[in-house]
């Protein structure tokens, strides 16, 4: 038996994905993709453009001290400005700076686009390449060469665009990566110029697509089979226009499909869902039901003929087993989702054995999912209801109600107020704060109330806020969903609340933060965080 | 010069497209899905199956009455149950009676699914395909047969599977249809099946593809090179799990990318935006931005360095000319966007030639991005920006002050009211309502102020709301971007606003909304609208 290949998985979620519309991250949310990310067992994240805006220098500065298990941290730039040194060029300087273990360097491949948009000769072009290829290496350990427009290049003008990869492999290039920029290449085209580039070329070659012609995993897929060791893409296919090649989609067809190649470590690719699902709550976009491996109707079966099919086997729909992803089967007439997840959530509290407590957690987050609930950003509300439903639960505070008021005058800041009543124990509360909103306003009512009587309050604070309504066709009186990140000096966690009042979906998520705390400082440190206290420091520097 | 091949195409959008999760379609929907693809050009549209539910019996009695250009329309049913005469059949019966010019019958061709699943005999199996067929082809003027599991099949048994279609090709099929039933087969076995099978049959073939592998796409285009004339698919790849392929990027990678190949009549691919759109719409699904050919970011260009080479050449960063499928290229506007953006946007409005304009907007936007603001879904706020720095902008109303409340009492539903003051030329008008949440209470306090002055806002309403954190690093009191989406008879636009303060950022958006809506009434439908009506659902997304 043959050794399995293994190909490496180069994610750039946060470079090329964040070109995506609608597709922004803050340093926070870079961090803690990075972590996943990491856990995931990716190879290569690539974190940002460090010339291109203050934030990704912020990142490559904040993530030196985010522990990493398996994953480089990767730079993104572009090969020096014409006529100038390497060493002076400030992108360059700015990319070794970012002092991550790889850099990724990007030139032009395609000779019409070097002439008309760079503006430079084909053989400036060259030296440009070359030089900034022999800068990098000489301070970084691994060196990755983007080549942009290869396949248009190549189809065009073959014998430049591959000297340009031989400048590159010989400046020396760790990996070339031929990247179809304009994701228009078709799997014929990208699989007959990948075998080509693996007859000239020595150094490792890698593969970036994208989706503009809905071939963007075929194409990657395509190369693989002709030789290419990296695939980059992104989580979701986030990215530009129609995006970039779905990560997720990538791993599921190569572990899956390909005996010969070897992504992820083992046990890693039970986490392609979940971590699917993290990176659009932490886009803040929707989830996508009918992505591939990972979408919530991936497996899901409607046709009676379908679900009776797939009751007496599996294989008869379904493709691959959903549970290898971290994926579910549903059966979309009675609903039956989520009872492996639950268990699962239910073994890592050490609760398992209890089938009662099962199936009524189960009930409730179906019920709660109905009602628009999704706990997946929000463990720490998944937690306070298994403890809550296992009788765990210490209630530190009683809340009798609330008041908002918002005064707006025109031409002049707003004003609010928020007012709160509750008990602790025998003693009433009824305390008023203004904020710079309701949150804040709210926030600092509660904290009047009760940071006398819990001073561990004092260590947490919010850390984002994200809104999001969940059928928006029913406009302003839809449901609306809040997820709140709060933090202490070790954890970051996530609640949710759902309301038809956003003020009062607030109110829900902030009074669940308030009780994870409490809750978490009653038990210590020893049970279940739902994300690892080494974030924690990152959140807070 | 070769003559071009013809490829036919073949919807089932309203049979296996509805069987996807929260797919739905009235009789009336389905006949008016059926004249679009007809004017389209599709040569077959599945409309459903007799047997399974009278809307699709209503529907093959009420399509008789549409006048259709090209289009076939066809019946499904599945081969006759065992051990009955197909004359004596229920479903049979029900695919002749449905008077369609042609039919499609779909039987098992994977040998452990005839014996474990159907539970009859692998030589009854035979007899079932054989005398559906006949049974068929003795009544219709064409009857496609549909192989489902056939790759599965072939894979595991291609002997058994072969003779199926044998079966059915000595029957008197007119089509052999291979299907990859569980969407999981590779390109690569769908070609090597494909030729294989072109070599034994001398039957057309078809090919039909599922997307669970993400491949629906590449897998068809795999077997129209190896000689599949036929391919089936949904429009907007609906369909159950992760769907069918989608036809929009089989016609358009057919039709631009293989000039040996020949789908649509000339003229037509440019309506393929508009179908898909239309889809989206009757399905009452939303749009996929990102989705190839026809997503409304499919040709929306946000980095700096791409709309900068776009300008220079198209196709730098567009692997077709967007208008070629009926689409359009959209620069955002974006913190990643330099001044190339901003100047292509004010081409549109025809305000290009104006320098010291172009320099103000730059500024603005730049000052406003600085606080948090994002335009790239909220072009409505842009071009109110444009048209008050360019001095177009008439103020039709003067807001003066708001006031929300919002009170919670633990264990009852939370009561929400607003108030406005504002001034309509000399007219004060200071009102109040309640409202589900805040900002639906503000909506019906400006509309109660506004609508007897401009009764065309009660065409409006909000389809969509979304609230995001800005800066994360100072918790509840970080500045928080609302954006809205509204909506009229004719288009979709959203608006923006941004504040320390949740309420008066929605407020903020709520009025650019009023106030965009009443700017686009006064100027007619003539001028820069921000997308044009027949684009209007794009962002409901």
């Amino acid at each position: 038996m043959n050794p399995m290949t293994r190909i490496a998985i180069y994610d750039t979620t946060l470079r090329d994905g964040s070109q995506g519309e609608g597709v922004n991250f803050s340093l926070q949310d870079k961090l803690l993709i990075t972590s996943r990310l990491d856990e995931l067992g990716v190879d290569y994240v690539e974190g940002g453009y460090p010339l291109s805006n203050p934030k990704d220098a912020a990142y490559f500065q904040a993530v030196r001290d985010l522990p990493l298990g398996h994953t480089k941290v990767v730079a993104f730039g572009m090969t020096r400005r014409r006529d100038i040194a390497a060493e002076d060029d400030t992108g360059m300087k700015a990319l070794v700076a970012a002092g991550t273990p790889a850099v990724t360097v990007v030139g032009k491949t395609w000779d019409l686009h070097v002439r008309e948009v760079l503006g430079v000769s084909l053989e400036e072009n060259l030296r440009m390449i070359g030089d900034s290829l022999a800068f990098c290496a000489s301070r970084v350990s691994e060196v990755i060469y983007d080549a942009e427009h290869f396949f248009d290049g190549f189809r065009r003008n073959p014998d430049y665009s591959l000297q340009t990869l031989r400048q590159a492999a010989e400046a020396g290039a760790s990996w070339i990566i031929l990247c179809d920029t304009n994701g228009g290449s078709l799997p014929e085209e990208v699989a007959e110029a990948v075998s080509q580039v693996a007859r000239e070329i020595r150094v490792p070659l890698g593969i970036h697509t994208h989706n503009d012609g809905e071939l963007a995993v075929a194409n990657a897929l395509a190369a693989v089979r002709q030789g290419a060791r990296q695939v980059q893409g992104t989580i979701n296919g986030l990215g530009e226009r129609c995006g970039n090649a779905d990560l997720c989609s990538v791993i599921g067809n190569l572990s899956l499909k390909y005996p010969d190649f070897e992504v992820l470590a083992p046990g890693k690719l039970v986490r392609l869902t979940e971590v699917s699902r993290y990176v659009y709550e932490t886009a803040n976009m929707n989830f996508r039901p009918g992505q591939a491996f990972v979408g919530a109707s991936a497996f899901a079966h409607k046709g009676g003929m379908h679900v009776h099919g797939v009751r007496k086997i599996a294989s008869s729909y379904e493709h691959i087993e959903p549970s290898t992803v971290g994926n579910e089967r549903r059966i979309l007439v009675s609903e039956l989702s989520g009872k492996s997840n639950i268990a699962e959530k239910l073994t890592e509290f050490g609760l398992d054995q209890d089938q009662d407590l099962l199936s009524r957690v189960l009930d409730r987050v179906q019920e709660l999912e109905n009602e628009g609930y999704q706990f997946e950003a929000a463990e720490a509300s998944f937690v306070l209801l298994v403890e809550r439903l296992a009788g765990r639960h210490d209630k530190r505070f009683d809340l009798r109600g609330f008041h908002v008021g918002v005064a707006g005058q025109y031409g002049r800041a707003s004003m609010t107020e928020a007012t709160i009543k509750l008990q602790v124990g025998d003693v009433f509360e009824h305390t008023v704060s203004e904020g710079d909103g309701p949150v804040n306003a709210l926030d600092g009512a509660l904290r009047k109330a009760l940071e006398h009587h819990y001073p561990g309050l004092r260590d947490m604070h919010l850390v984002d806020y994200k809104v999001r309504v969940i059928n928006a066709r029913a406009g302003t009186a839809a449901r609306v969903r809040v997820v709140i990140e709060s933090t202490d000096q070790d954890a970051v966690w996530g609640t949710i609340g759902v309301s038809e009042n956003v003020i009062e979906a607030s109110w829900l998520a902030l009074v669940d933060s308030f009780e994870y705390k409490l809750s978490k400082d009653a038990r210590g440190r020893t049970a279940a965080a739902p994300k690892s206290p080494a974030l924690a420091a990152e959140s807070l520097s």
